[in-house]
């Protein structure tokens, strides 16, 4: 097992990386203040792992939410459902949420935590790749409008991270996928000799081989945990993780919450990031093309919703959180390993960019992987 | 004009305290950060000080929600509708809202602007003697849900208050005396001095006269702000701030949010715990007496709600956030001005005290003010 901090002060918290760890009592216990304890999971993931979760967890007072699956409920009604039930059974200030899901469910649950009588504890158990390697590090939290993504939230950081690679073996191809996303991410942004060994090593990634998977994740959540450290709040540096994400965010949004997953929006978006980083001169064509391998031979989308124009995309954009006084800003590429946040890009290389990636039917998402 | 300081390290913020300082633009325009405003205030309040707000901020981007007046709206529901005119009108990370009206539209604001892509900035420009003297001070958010008060929150800390004495004006008896308990809370729990003096001048704040209610509240505001400076979180003694309000919660929720005033169910229950207090032997009868002179000065009821039984009181107290691991907590008086919490008290005192404190028809709260 690997164990990894994130240095916030009094809110450092440590990420456990490891084999049959779910239901560790010595790794969960020492972070559960009270005798109350909630875990919130949902339909897909309660039949796998709900029942080894509980077992850790015999001697408290645990009551379960199960939500239903899928980015599209990630909404302020189904917190409102958390809240019900953490009142109706009387839990107090000293209670203990569990996120045990993706990503979905840690950003609904951490954002239950950060307000539940102004704020109790949470741990996360990701049981994605992409929560693994992301969501459940860096105590961003928070729910969908349908105006945008993740307009609604607080950052509240987790008492710890315990990511079980076993939970893998049960996840599709597809969500398998959507997380090497964003393992690419750390690459492409700051970690160049991670992009290299991801080009000789994907598809070990692909076939879920235990130490690749140990390897990647402990190296993204390295990056990340350096990240939020020193830039928690997103004054700064922290912005560089959201590489792709204007783009992405816009293709979820614009698609209905869940026809992409996170995972696959964000593989196009850091493509038309990069992409429009090399029509501005500033990323080379053969580094794009590198770029674009490695999303393909992981099976990622490197084309944009067909039903979405470019005035459409344009409009979804603007109202991203990272539109700052109402101009765009994006995370762009200097090189692989190398980048930075703009508002200076031309607005015709933007245009040209949105008229030229190829469309893609979103039904084929799902083809793709199988 | 008064200036006081919450003293939060690098989120201090001042208290401006004065008459016709509304409007200032040089109190208001160094806390906005951005060049969007929004303005959130409620059907009572707009007609009477939303035109003078709007016009200290001719240079911004200016929207405005109008809330319904009502402590039951302060739901999760109308918190949605303030993210909604956000995003509808593209507002970003750098937007300030600013809440002009009582406690109500204060608590709901800074909620909303606690969560709004992750927190924004808040101005408090409180409106009701309440708020100015409690509500506004110290960022507790939140709002209510069905099963309790303040139980969906943040603590999200205003960037200034600004309290102009001049709308206690158009504010009516009720509300008035509503704040005055507030005040008189101060005096219990820390100030003796001070209570005295509200003993020697009630009459002047019933009356409202400007100098006694700016010593009044400048003196309630040091109390408040050198409380959360030392407590921000209520780890401890800010707790003590809570004297009155497991029963007064109670009150509030078993009568249906807005039938009694905070402050009504605030002074019945600092006087239920004065007289539990008294029970215990902790106070004098006589102290006890004058508590209760002082409150009926006020105009301030020193019943319960006839309709809730003492099983029903006892029921609804068992979902307060003061409850601690199932257990019942309670501010009580050492003295006036000695306050201390306790979860060590005779069950059978409790008992007793509900089944003896005389019961109030929630319609006689309106007329006694008339």
């Amino acid at each position: 097992m690997n164990t990894l901090t994130v240095a916030l002060g009094d809110r450092s918290y440590p990420i456990h990386i490891g084999s049959r760890i779910l239901a560790d009592q010595q790794l969960l216990i020492p972070h559960i203040k009270g005798n109350q304890v909630l875990i919130v999971t949902n339909e897909t993931v309660a039949p796998l792992y709900l029942e080894k979760a509980q077992s850790a967890l015999g001697n408290f007072e645990t009551e379960t939410v199960i939500l239903p699956d899928g980015e599209k409920y990630k909404t302020l009604e189904i917190t409102r459902r958390i809240f019900t039930h953490l009142l109706e059974k009387h839990f107090n200030r000293t209670a203990t949420l569990i996120a045990l899901g993706g990503g979905v469910v840690g950003d609904i649950t951490g954002f239950a935590a950060a307000c539940y009588q102004r704020g109790v504890n949470f741990i996360q158990i990701p049981t994605t790749l992409l929560a693994q390697v992301d969501s459940s590090v860096g105590g961003k939290t928070g729910v969908n409008h349908p105006l945008g993504k993740n307009m609604i939230g607080a950052f509240h950081q987790p008492q710890c991270v315990i990511t079980d690679i076993d939970t893998l073996n049960t996840l599709d191809n597809r969500q398998l996928n959507a997380g090497i996303a964003e393992i690419i991410k750390y690459g492409l942004i700051r970690d160049y000799e991670f992009f290299e060994w991801l080009e000789d090593n994907i598809e070990k990634l692909i076939q879920r081989d235990k130490d690749a998977l140990i390897y990647a994740i402990n190296r993204s959540c390295m990056n990340k945990a350096e990240v939020v450290a020193a830039d928690e709040k997103e004054s700064g540096q922290r912005a560089l993780l959201n590489l792709g994400h204007t783009f992405g965010h816009a293709i979820e949004t614009g698609t209905g919450y869940g026809t992409w997953l996170h995972g696959e929006a964000i593989a196009s978006g850091m493509l038309m990031a990069a992409d429009l980083s090399a029509r501005h001169g500033w990323l080379s064509s053969h580094e794009l093309a590198r770029i674009k391998s490695i999303l393909l031979r992981a099976s990622l989308p490197t084309g944009t919703p067909a039903e979405l124009s470019a005035q459409q995309f344009l409009d979804l954009m603007s109202v991203d959180k990272k539109v700052l006084a109402g101009k765009l800003r994006f995370v762009l590429l200097k090189a692989i390993g190398k980048s930075f946040v703009t508002e200076e890009f031309e607005q015709s290389h933007l245009e040209e960019l949105l008229n030229e990636t190829p469309g893609i039917n979103s039904a084929d998402l799902k083809i793709r992987n199988d």
